[in-house]
C-alpha cells in the first residue's frame, strides 16, 4: 500500500510551458521520481487575469491531476500559487506545494544588504504574497516589487523562434535576448530595481529562468538571482524524505505530459527545448474534461 | 574584510540552558563554526512572563551579543522568538533567525494525516505563532496546541539531579523521567493530543528535546517528533552557504559562553551535561551590563 503511493508520480502544473523549469530542476535533483506535468496552454497567460479566475482554473487542474493518481502536487506557477495554494491545500488530501515561499526563503538567505527585488506577473506582484512571505521570514528586509509581464512573451518568443534541435536552444534564446528591442524592455523593467541597490532578485515567475542570462547581464554580477524552481525541488525532496515517500526504484521513472494546448507539436517542441530530452508524447485534455 | 566576518562566531541565546540543544545541533552540523552562547539564567523561565517583558529582555541580549561581534544571531528560545524576532531583525544589521518557522516547516513536511500537535510554554502557545506559521505553509493542516509549562522544570530537575560525570547524563535523565509522578504530568499533557490523532508533535521549546525519550514513550512510535534545534541548524547552514559566510578554517572553532547565572559551576555543569564536552569557562554578565 505504502509502496503504491511511493511510486505514484509528482504532479506539476503551470499556465503553460514555464513550469517545465520546475520539471527540469526536479528531474535533476530527484531523477528517480516520476512526473506528471500539466500545462494549461490554451488559457495562458494567467498573469493578466483576475486572481479569482486563476483560482478557478487552478482548482480544476489540481483536482484533475489528483484524479490521475499523484502523490504530491506542485503549483509550478507563481500566479496560481498566489491565487489558489490555500484552497488546493484545503481541498486535496495530498500535500500541495507552491513556488512562492521557497523562493522567498532563498532570497532571505541570500541577501546581504537586505534589499530584495521581486519580479513577476501583474497578478503575482499585486497579490503582495512575495513581500509578505519574505517579511515573515525576515522583518528587516526591504522588498521592491515590479510587474514585468512582457517577460513571459519574450521567453515564449525565444522558444518559438524556430524549431532547431535541442542543442541550439540556449544559442537561440541568446539571439533573442541580445536583440536591442528586448534588451530595452528588460532595462526599462530592471534599471529602477538596480537603482534601489538590491543585492538579490527573485524570479517570481516560472517563465523567467529562461531569461536568466538576459536578466543577469542587466543586473550585473553582484546581484544574486533566485529561481524558485531549484528551491521548490529541494522542498519536495525534504518532504519525500520526511514522509519516506521516495520512489522505491522497482520501476523506471516516467514522464507524462498533458496540456490544453491545441498545437501539440509546438507543446512537445517547447518541452523538448526546455527539458533537453525528447518529449514526443503528450495527452491533450479538453477544457470540458477539466470541468471548465 | 570578508574573512573577518566569516570567522566571527554565531551568536545563540536562550532564557537559560535549553538553547544548548541548539548549540549541540549546530556543533554537529557545522563543527567548523565558532559559537557564542548567552543564557539569561537569572531571569529564567521566560515562558510565564508577559511577551512585552520577554521582548525587552531579548532586545537587551541581542544587542549585547551583537556588540561582542557575531556574524549571525539565533534566538534559541521559542518564547523569545515569538516575542522579539521581528524587532531584532529590524534593529540589528546581522541576520537573525528564530526557532519557530524552521520547526513549523519540518512539521508541515512530516505530517501525513495533517494533524499536528505543538507543545510549548504558555507565552509561546498563546502567541499563536506556531499554528499561524504551519498554516501559512500548509493551509490544509489542523494544529492542536497545548502549553506544557512544567516540562521546563522537569528537564531542569533532570539535569540538576546530581553532578555525575557527563557519561551518565542520559541515564540520569532516564531515572528522572521514569518516575511515576513525572510520567503522570506528561500523560496529563500529552494524552489529549494523542486522542486528537496527531501524527506529528512539535517540541516548541528548546528545553523539550531533553525530555524526548519521555515524550516518545507516551506518544508512541507512530508520532513523528520535531525538534526545532536540528531544523534551525539546517537553516543556518543554508544561510552561510548562500552568503559564502562559512568559517574559512584559518583558526580553530571556538565555544564561548556567557550567562546572567549566579551559580557559575552549575551553569558549566549543565552545559557540560548537554553538550557532552567539558565547559569550564563562562563569562558572568551582570544585568546592568545588559542595560537592564
Amino acid at each position: 500500500m505504502q509502496d503504491r503511493t511511493n511510486n505514484l508520480p509528482i504532479g506539476i502544473f503551470d499556465s503553460g510551458i514555464g513550469g517545465m523549469t520546475v520539471v527540469r530542476a526536479m528531474a535533476r535533483l530527484l531523477p528517480q521520481e516520476s512526473i506528471y506535468y500539466f500545462g494549461d496552454t490554451i488559457r495562458c497567460p494567467y498573469g493578466p487575469r483576475p486572481l479569482e479566475q486563476v483560482r478557478r482554473f487552478a482548482l480544476q487542474i489540481g483536482h484533475w491531476l489528483d484524479q490521475q493518481q499523484i502523490k504530491l502536487l506542485v503549483i509550478a506557477c507563481n500566479t496560481a500559487t498566489a491565487a489558489a495554494l490555500t484552497e488546493l491545500q484545503q481541498e486535496l488530501d495530498i500535500p500541495v506545494l507552491g513556488v512562492i515561499m521557497p523562493g522567498a526563503r532563498a532570497a532571505t538567505q541570500a541577501t546581504q544588504n537586505r534589499r530584495v527585488a521581486v519580479i513577476g506577473t501583474k497578478a503575482t506582484i499585486e497579490s503582495g504574497l512575495y513581500a509578505e512571505s519574505i517579511r515573515t521570514l525576515d522583518a528587516g528586509i526591504t522588498v521592491f516589487s515590479t510587474a514585468t509581464p512582457l517577460f513571459v512573451e519574450i521567453a515564449e518568443s525565444g522558444l518559438k523562434l524556430d524549431r532547431n534541435p535541442v542543442e541550439t536552444f540556449m544559442s537561440r534564446l541568446t539571439s533573442v535576448y541580445t536583440r536591442p528591442a528586448l534588451q530595452e524592455i528588460a532595462r526599462d523593467y530592471l534599471d529602477p530595481l538596480k537603482r534601489c541597490q538590491v543585492d538579490t532578485l527573485v524570479l517570481g515567475c516560472t517563465h523567467y529562468p529562461l531569461l536568466r542570462p538576459l536578466i543577469e547581464t542587466i543586473m550585473g554580477p553582484r546581484v544574486a538571482i533566485i529561481s524558485s524552481a531549484d528551491e521548490v525541488a529541494a522542498d519536495v525532496a525534504g518532504l519525500l524524505r520526511r514522509r519516506e515517500l521516495f520512489n522505491d526504484g522497482s520501476a523506471p521513472a516516467t514522464r507524462q505530459f498533458a496540456t490544453t494546448a491545441v498545437d501539440l507539436p509546438e507543446f512537445m517542441h517547447l518541452a523538448t527545448a526546455i527539458l533537453g530530452h525528447v518529449v514526443d508524447r503528450v495527452r491533450q485534455v479538453d477544457l470540458t474534461e477539466l470541468g471548465a
